[in-house]
C-alpha cells in the first residue's frame, strides 16, 4: 500500500480532545487506502517546561543530558496516539527514535539523521499495522545515546520518514492553514500561498518565519518529497493548506513571495580587536567550536591597526558566545577591548525566486525602510533575499510598510 | 571502590530543589569514596498525571503503550539529576531502562527484571564516572518494547541494581524517615523501627504499607542486599532510618511488629454460581488470564448445589475483573446470577515473627476488633500474619485498637 506521512506539531496534540481529532484524521486516511507514518510532537508547552528545567539546572548544560530530558515529550504523545488510534479500531502502535532506530550523528541537541531503516515498520505494516505512530524531534547516536534534532526538529523527521519510505507525501499539520507572505499577527493584509517554492521556503524557514523547521525543508528539496503544511483545526480537502514544490510547478508568482523576521536574534560586537590576517577565522573559529551559529557578519574600517566584528547570532547562544570568546582571549588568540551584546534587535528580510530575474528588490526594500525612518544596522542577501538587522521597535512598522510596498496583498 | 545504590523516590525529587538537595546527599557518599548508582522515580505527581492520560484515553489499554508513556517521567529526572551532579563536578550521566540495559519479562505494566549486566556502567565507572543516575521502573522487553515494573517499581530497580552490582547497601531515601509500626497519620502512637525482618517487611510491604514495593523486598530477601528506607528531608547519620535485614540481626522483637491496611482493595462476588468440582479453576483462571490480581478468597456454604464466590482484588481492577468473567460466561464456561463489586472495604493486618512461636495472636486480634463492634468480612493468614477484610469506616479504629492492643508504641 501506499505511504503516507502526517506529522501533528504541539498545539494539535496538546490535549486529549486534540490527539482525536489528529487520529480522526489519520483514520480518514486509513480509509483511503494509505499505511501512514504519524510524527508527533510534544504536547505543546511541555517541550519548553522541560528546556527550563535543564537551563535552570545547569546554565551550560551537558547536551547529552539535555536530549535525554527533552525527547521525553515526544514519547509521551506518540503512546498516547498510538493508545487512540486503537479504541478507533486502527491498528497502531509507538515507536521512539531509538526503537525504529532513527540512526543520527552525535551532534547532540542538533543532530541530523544519517538513516532511518524502513525494515522493522515495513514488516509490522506487512503484519497489518495500518499507522506506526513515530516520536518526533528524536534519534539515538552511534554511541547508543538520545539525540534530538533543534527546535522544531518533528518536521525534519517527517520529511526524513517521507523520503525513506519513499511516501506519497507528506502532510504536515499545524496550528495555521497554510504558508503566509508574512506573519498575519503583524501585518493584517498577509495572504495565504497556495504554492511556494522549496528554495523560498528553505529562506523563509531559516529567517524565522516558523512555520517549518530550515532542515525540513532541505531535506524535502534534496529528496524531492512532496511537503504540505495544512492546519489541524479544520476539515480538509485534498487541496487545503500550502504545497511546497520544485519552483517549475509554479507557474506565476510575485517578484517577492514574502516578507520574513526574526525577534530571536541578537548582534554582538567585538570592540578594538587587532585588525590582522587571520582574525576572522580565530573569532569565527572560536565561535563555530563553541556551538554558535553566526548568521550575519560585519567588519567596521580598520583604525590605525585595530577595528570592530560584528556579528548576528541566536540569542540564547550569546551566553556560549561569550564562554568561546573569553577562552579564546585567555588562550592568547584574541586582543580586544570588550564584548558586546544588543539583544534589542530584529531581522526582517523579503525573500523571492522571482529577485533572480528581476533587478531594483533592495533599492526598493531600502527606500520603503529609508522613508518611514528605520535605520538599517545590518544586511545580508543571497540570490533570493535580502535582511536586514534593525531596531526591535521598528519591527512591526517594517514589515507592514513592505508587505505594502511589494504588494503582497495581491496574487500574482 | 565499593558500590552504593542510593534511590530517591517521587517526593524526594519532586522540585529542582529538592533533586539538588538529594545530589548532596550524593556527593556525601561519593567524597566517602563510594562510586554510586542512585536511581530515581519521577518527580511526584507526573507519573500519575500520564497513567490518568492513558486512562482517559483507552480505559482498556494496551499495556505497551501504557509503558511507553508513563516511563518517560523517571527519564526526565535521571537527566536532570546527573546535570545536578556535573554541576557540583561529580562525573555523572544518566542511563535510560534499554541503554543499561534492564533486560525484563515481556509482560508489560508489570514486568519483572530478569538481567541487569554490569559491564557498561562499570567500563564507565573504570574511566572515573562516580555517579550512574539510572531510570527507575522501567526496562526493555525481549522484543526491544519498554516496560514497567509496576507502581512504586523504582524500589526494586533499586534492589536489583544492589544485587547485579554487589553493593555495600541500597539505601532508599523517601518521604519519611523509616518503617513504623503502622501509619503515622492512622495512629499518633506510631513508632519508628529501627530494624525489621525481611519476612515481615514482606508482608507490610504486600499489605499496603506503601514504604517499599513488595517485589523488591523479595529480591532483597533473595540476593540478601541490605536495605535502609531513611528521609530524603534529613540530615542522615549511617544509623538513621529503619534497616531491612535477616531475622538472625535482630535480638529481640514484639510478637506483632506491625499493623498494615489498605483502602485500595475491592470484594467482588459471584452469585449464585453452579458449585461443581471445577468451578473455582475457572473462575480464577479466568481472572488470572484477565490480569487481575486477586487476594483474599471465599467461598459460601453451597445451597441446593449453587453457592457465592467472594474475592478481593485492587480497586482498579474491577473492570478487568468484569470484563473477564464475562468472557467466561460468553463461552459457556461460567453460569451465574450476579457479580457484584464491594469498595466500601478496608483491609486490616497484623504482621510479626514472632507469631511463630506465640499462640492467641488471631483470638486476641479478633477479640479486640469485636470489642469495638466490628464485623469481619474475609480472613485470611498466614505464618506471620493475619488479615482481615472489614467495612472502609471502621478501618482508622480497627488500627487504633490493635496497636494499642499489642502496645506497638513500647520497644520490645
Amino acid at each position: 500500500m501506499p505511504v503516507l506521512v502526517m506529522k501533528f506539531g504541539g498545539t494539535s496534540v496538546a490535549t486529549l480532545d486534540r490527539i482525536r481529532r489528529a487520529a480522526k484524521r489519520v483514520g480518514v486516511e486509513v480509509a483511503k487506502g494509505y499505511d501512514v507514518i504519524v510524527i508527533v510532537s510534544a504536547m505543546s508547552g511541555k517541550t519548553n517546561e522541560l528546556v527550563g528545567w535543564v537551563n535552570e539546572t545547569s546554565p551550560l548544560y551537558d547536551a547529552r543530558e539535555y536530549d535525554a530530558v527533552v525527547s521525553s515529550g515526544e514519547n509521551v504523545t506518540a503512546g498516547l496516539m498510538a493508545l487512540t488510534l486503537q479504541e478507533m479500531d486502527v491498528p497502531a502502535r509507538s515507536w521512539q527514535g531509538w526503537q525504529v532506530p532513527v540512526k543520527t550523528t552525535s551532534a547532540h541537541s542538533s543532530a541530523r539523521i544519517e538513516e532511518i531503516p524502513p525494515a522493522n515498520i515495513m514488516a509490522k505494516f506487512g503484519e497489518g499495522m495500518r499507522v506506526a505512530v513515530v516520536a518526533g524531534f528524536q534519534g539515538v547516536s552511534p554511541e547508543g545515546r538520545i539525540t534530538t534534532l533543534g527546535r522544531g526538529g518533528s518536521d525534519t523527521t517527517a520529511v526524513a520518514f517521507a523520503a525513506a519510505f519513499d511516501a506519497e507525501r507528506c502532510d504536515i499539520y499545524t496550528d495555521v492553514d497554510g504558508v503566509y507572505t508574512t506573519d498575519p499577527r503583524v501585518s493584517a493584509k498577509a495572504r495565504k500561498l497556495d504554492k511556494i517554492a522549496f528554495e523560498e521556503m528553505l529562506e523563509l524557514a531559516s529567517l524565522g518565519a516558523k512555520v517549518l523547521q530550515t532542515r525540513s525543508v532541505e531535506l524535502a528539496m534534496r529528496y524531492k518529497v512532496k511537503l504540505r503544511v495544512l492546519s489541524s483545526f479544520e476539515e480538509q480537502s485534498d487541496e487545503a493548506g500550502t504545497l511546497v514544490c520544485a519552483e517549475e510547478e509554479i507557474m506565476e508568482s510575485n517578484v517577492v513571495s514574502g516578507i520574513a523576521f526574526s525577534r530571536d536574534e541578537a548582534k554582538m560586537t567585538l570592540v578594538s580587536v587587532a585588525d590582522r590576517p587571520g582574525i576572522a577565522a580565530a573569532i569565527f573559529t572560536a565561535l563555530s567550536d563553541g556551538g554558535v551559529n553566526v548568521d550575519m557578519i560585519v567588519q567596521n574600517i580598520s583604525e590605525e591597526g585595530r577595528t570592530d566584528m560584528t556579528w548576528s547570532c541566536p540569542v540564547d547562544q550569546i551566553k556560549r558566545a561569550e564562554v568561546a570568546i573569553d577562552a579564546a582571549k585567555k588562550s592568547g588568540e584574541l586582543n580586544f577591548d570588550d564584548l558586546i551584546a544588543d539583544t534589542d534587535v530584529a531581522k526582517v528580510s523579503v525573500v523571492g525566486i522571482g529577485m533572480r530575474s528581476h533587478t531594483g528588490v533592495a533599492a526598493k526594500m531600502f527606500q520603503v525602510l529609508s522613508n518611514e525612518g528605520v535605520n538599517i544596522k545590518v544586511i545580508t542577501t543571497s540570490e533570493i533575499k535580502i535582511s536586514v538587522l534593525i531596531d526591535r521597535k521598528y519591527m512591526e512598522l517594517a514589515v507592514q510598510a513592505l508587505h505594502d510596498a511589494f504588494e503582497l496583498d495581491k496574487r500574482a
